[in-house]
């Protein structure tokens, strides 16, 4: 399998690393809007090119993995690419899925190509937990916490503030809150009661931090509804200490089934990642090969992971699955 | 969807709770080896019926969920009755599943029927979880833990000793153990590392004690590579304290990626379960609905849970997960 990237940020670069690990996988290419010359990559001998560049690759690429952002990138780009190539992409912003599916399955459909959009671990993974768990257990509760880890919404909410040079926002699940949901006892919980906010800000010089602290606490949609603790930093420090890309989050289903209901089961899947982008793009390639198996199939069209049969993610034939991992 | 339930012991009673939490399906009949006159349902207006009747049924019910054991009963059972039904089971003997596996296809297909074997949580979402971890992270390793929960062929090991009036064996996982996965130290774990065992047994009246705890503990193949305590405990106590069927367990991957292998990632799937046949027929229950899919697309032939895709369970449609649950 042949595979292509475009955009080389932390997701592409992931994409490389990811694809070193699978034996039936070769970097091909990687496109980006910057200038060439300027993107070092991390493979020899593979060419940097000019996205412009893709149309003339569309015989030599399998899966093209689309490394761009959700909000403005990724809902040009995969209907873009769809048309010439089986695409993959992340798109995460969960509320726009219906709209963004509808228009790369028309691109995919009208010319062939298979289309794997938000693939990832939420969406992507988190979504296959509460689908297995709804279906399941129907009469029963969900729980999507998410971290300990950096909320690139939230750092950058924090930035915009006047005052700000630096800021990085870390989401931390309660325990208290996990310990209850655990104990099957299906608690109505508040936003409060879900998430700590932890903020790590360095000030422009002569700031007010008291000023910028409140500012941050009671800022509306983003910590208004959250116990927030925010701490002053050095440049020195952040820098040592918050440059770290971990991430994580729990999803957990509880239910109930019995004649009077009386038994409660719970279901966990749980990540606890060193690496979010690392970890995001060894997801995309392994439905990079769900997609290639779908285009031999010719069975064509935009899919989410909820259409994808877990064997296909797999480099072994489903004969060998049924005996060594069933 | 019409549920049709053969063998009705504690996994057709859980079969019978499940239907009920499922507006989309209805039990129209169970099957059974007893006399039908004897076995007593908890649904009203169901009728119990000898197994030779399910040949008149063939045009009312969608779906057959076989109860029966995977020594003696499925082995036989699974592919007489795909010739007439679609079928799901829970085969669970893992080192026979690929012989299952090419009796019920073979019959499945012959026929135009779907059966899906082997469902429920190990073989079935343990499965999945090793499959989508072993997909997802190449370099890396799995640890299954099960319990804390009763073993069956365990308690029946014990119970097959001279002077063993009953007993029940506990599997515990162990905490250190498992810590040590979490941590993403990727340990090698021993048997005796991983799992305690613990028995509960009540003696017939003139018993040895001792010599009874020194069988147990040193047993082959059972015991002997774990360490085991022995409880000796009253008839009473026995059955008001063990007779639960509760059960559960862990299923770990732990895998690296980057430049130099320096980055983690744990991925942990867990259920905690009160009643392990009922959870387990939840599942089974799930599959069926895949099953009548799968059928009225006319993708005949035997699967197992790698061969599905996760939104066949739900009883929503596709567009409305991807806007729900993705």
């Amino acid at each position: 399998m042949n595979i292509g990237i475009v955009g080389y940020g932390n997701l592409g670069r992931g994409v490389e690393y990811a694809v070193r690990k699978n034996p039936d996988m070769e970097l091909v290419a990687v496109f980006t809007r910057r200038n060439p010359a300027d993107v070092k990559i991390q493979t020899e001998n593979v060419p940097v090119l000019k996205i412009d560049d893709a149309k003339n690759w569309q015989n030599k690429i399998d899966v093209m993995i689309l490394c761009g952002g959700s909000a403005t990138d990724l809902p040009k780009q995969t209907p873009f690419f769809a048309q010439m190539f089986n695409v993959i992409d992340s798109f995460d912003t969960h509320a726009k899925i219906p709209e963004h599916f509808a228009a790369v399955d028309s691109a995919a459909k009208n010319s062939n190509h298979v289309a794997i959009i938000s693939v990832g671990w939420d969406p992507g993974l988190f979504s296959l937990a509460r689908v297995y768990g709804n279906a399941i257990l129907p009469d029963g509760k969900d729980y999507t916490f998410w971290g300990k880890g950096v909320s690139q919404g939230h750092s950058d909410a924090v930035r915009r503030i006047a005052g700000v040079k630096n800021a990085k926002q870390y989401t931390i699940p309660i325990d208290s809150a996990l310990e209850a949901v655990r104990s099957g006892k299906n608690p109505e919980l508040t936003t409060r009661q879900k998430h700590l906010r932890e903020c790590f800000v360095v000030l422009e010089e002569g700031a007010d931090a008291q000023k910028i602290e409140h500012e941050i606490k009671t800022m509306p949609n983003y910590f208004i509804d959250y116990d927030t603790t925010v701490h002053f930093i050095g440049e020195e420090e952040f820098n040592k200490n918050h440059s770290g890309l971990a991430h994580g989050g729990f999803v957990i289903r509880s239910g109930n089934t019995g004649a009077n209901n009386q038994n409660n089961h719970i279901m966990e899947f749980n990540l606890k990642l060193d690496s979010n982008p690392e970890f995001t793009t060894s997801v995309l390639i392994a439905y990079a090969r769900a997609a290639f198996k779908f285009a031999q199939e010719k069975n064509f069209g935009c899919k989410t992971v909820l259409d994808i049969p877990p064997a296909y993610l797999a480099p072994v034939d489903a004969a060998e699955l049924r005996a060594k991992l069933l």
